[in-house]
């Protein structure tokens, strides 16, 4: 086991009618900036819920709509002023991985200091952790289970064409409301999409090399099992409260930390999906779906003994060769994905061959030239990725 | 799934090498009162390492041995009184639960304010919360891997044969150290009594009733496997590094909040082995292997649905009636304390029929006549376990 430190100290309130703590976890004398996208929020009702309950103490509150997915800087920097216009102390977040990321972003620009007016210098590509001491305090409402954001200190926020993780561990949410009776009006794909996200997460950080962690690998397994049992039903039946409470808890514990601890990670399909949203505007869970497969196809050498106990533990393949076994493997989990109605191809995503140089050159741009668990992924590797893809 | 709240603040700072973090992680101008056991600190040489970690900044140390097990009221107010006279202000537990519980008491205890002179009424059994609304901050360097403590914000905590359980989230670390190799010299013994404490914590969050508490089952049942895999190995070779790593892992996690959240939780086993520690001076793992199969096998109707799927899926037992598969899983429970030199039978710890009516007894003088995940076990209930166990 790699030795390791975790702190997450995010409050979870979890399950029906959790709305009502909002009351009690956002100070009572706060100036709050309600931040939310595409007007969903609005449409369902939660962002009225949301108003009454902060309504229930004297607190001012403010409006912002229209964060978009994978959230720009130029859309969240007129967040940032009307913080800095109102005096805003406490950012809340209603809506899924984009607002949330959205608001950690807000938090960490918005407050007067060194960043004023030099705010882009958050997103510099490559920065570990974020060189500021202060953030605006937030919270979230989640009605959209997919990028664990709710419980993690991370965001990735889009500058025009650029994607870039940023982290600090100023902006773990205070609190984060988990109902999953707000989610059963999300549409199909979004579902599905979050379904397939979370299941990336884990195996970012599960599929690389044995290193003795034996909870580590349990607990990766444990969701990937839960993922597998309520994925599909979760999506073709919606309002099933525990099939979708599994799902939330399942994206939570995905990417909060805790399975990766201790566990080396890889992250590629990731970087590499970025540049395709980025490119070709590809839906983050439908980039995913369509480069992991091509992942493993590409490092089954590098990645072979923890494929092989996934194959095992997870879809109970036994017999053959190791490389029937891991093959057998990647179907089964491409077999997953296409039950949720989720492709797995690049054609699928009507990006042919003719863009791969396009692709890996923005991999170059920014600094993916040494990808994976052992970064030992150049972007010739990057390019078979593709190739095997497609 | 049940609504939940789940929050714990607590850094893990884990793996080898770990106690070099002290300098950073204690506040440079503090005044700490180290606390530590029966000296196997002092022994060891942790003490001074911990001692000799506190010296590189200005740090004023006192030192407070001789904790025991199961800590008792009258020992802790001595470590309070120094605490007081010293205007100490950070407090470090060296050792294992029942330091670390004595600390957090002392932690509650020590403040002045409205307890003073009053600091029993901190351990006023059936109280959920002790209501006091501050504690010294504190920091744990764990030294036998069992309890949990380092990662919660309990305590148990005994006055004279009174053993009784306080929690208050004050008193959850600011950090603790688990680094394994700080654990090899404990002897054999105290290593098993771990083990079968862990797997005990485990089971009384996971063997109740099920909620579709799906993520929660696995994640329970992952440590279960892990506890299995290493366990006798981490007995029989206590410097494989990774074998102790993953036993530490189990016992943090096993205890920390997070498998219970969202889950029924029975912790009869608990309770009526805390009669026995406090009325025979059984240490506390041996009377949790003496008690559990009797709850299983007194409690089968009750829990028949999560213990036909812990043999399947701990123990792949899928053949037979219902009955059988339960017995047969049992079994192996059993067999498994025994293969780590655990006995589990009232007759092995020299407790005969003749005490049962002083146990049950007892059980009722501390309020604890409605236990089990749904409050249905009567003492009469209790004594029927004992006679399962004889």
């Amino acid at each position: 086991m790699l030795n390791f430190s975790f702190h997450n100290p995010t409050r979870i309130v979890f399950g029906k009618g959790q709305l009502q703590e909002l009351d009690t976890l956002v100070p009572s004398d706060a100036r709050v900036l309600v931040t939310y996208g595409g007007g969903s929020a609005k449409r369902t009702g939660v962002l009225d819920r949301v108003k009454r309950e902060l309504a229930k103490s004297g607190r001012v509150v403010f409006e912002f709509g229209g964060v978009e997915p994978n959230p720009q800087f130029a859309t969240l920097m007129k967040a940032v002023e009307i913080v800095r216009k109102e005096n805003v102390d406490f950012l809340l977040a209603v809506g899924g991985g984009s607002v949330m990321d959205g608001v950690k972003f807000i938090a960490l620009a918005a407050r007067p200091g060194e960043f004023m007016g030099r705010e882009l210098e958050l997103l510099k590509p490559g920065r570990p952790q974020v060189p500021v001491d202060t953030a605006l305090p937030l919270g979230t409402v989640v009605t959209l289970p997919a990028t664990g954001s709710e419980m993690n200190c991370g965001a990735v926020i889009s500058n025009g064409e650029d994607k870039v993780v940023i982290k600090s561990p100023l902006v773990f949410p205070r609190f984060s409301i988990l109902d999953p009776e707000l989610t059963f009006t999300l549409p199909e794909k979004q579902v599905a999409n979050g379904v397939v996200d979370t299941f990336v997460h884990v195996v970012e950080q599960y599929m690389t090399y044995p290193v003795e962690g034996r909870l580590q690998d349990r607990f990766a397994e444990g969701i990937l099992h839960t993922l597998i049992e309520v994925g599909g039903k979760t999506i073709n039946e919606p309002a099933d409260y525990d099939a979708r409470a599994n799902l939330v808890w399942c994206a939570t514990m995905g990417l909060n930390g805790l399975i990766g601890a201790g566990a080396p990670q890889d992250w590629a399909t990731h970087m590499i999906s970025h540049e395709l949203t980025a490119l070709h505007g590809v839906p983050h869970g439908r980039g995913l779906a369509a480069i992991l497969p091509g992942v493993w196809r590409v490092r089954k050498e590098q990645k072979g003994a923890k494929l092989l106990q996934y194959a095992e533990r997870i879809w109970n393949i036994v017999d053959g060769s190791d490389d029937e076994r891991i093959e057998q493997a990647i179907l089964k989990t491409e077999e997953f994905f296409h039950g949720l109605g989720v492709k797995t191809r690049l054609s699928d995503l009507g990006i042919g061959e003719e863009h791969f140089d396009a692709i890996v050159a923005s991999l170059e741009k920014h600094g993916m030239t040494a990808l994976s668990e052992r970064g030992d992924m150049t972007p010739e590797v990057s390019r078979q990725v593709l190739q095997a893809s497609r």
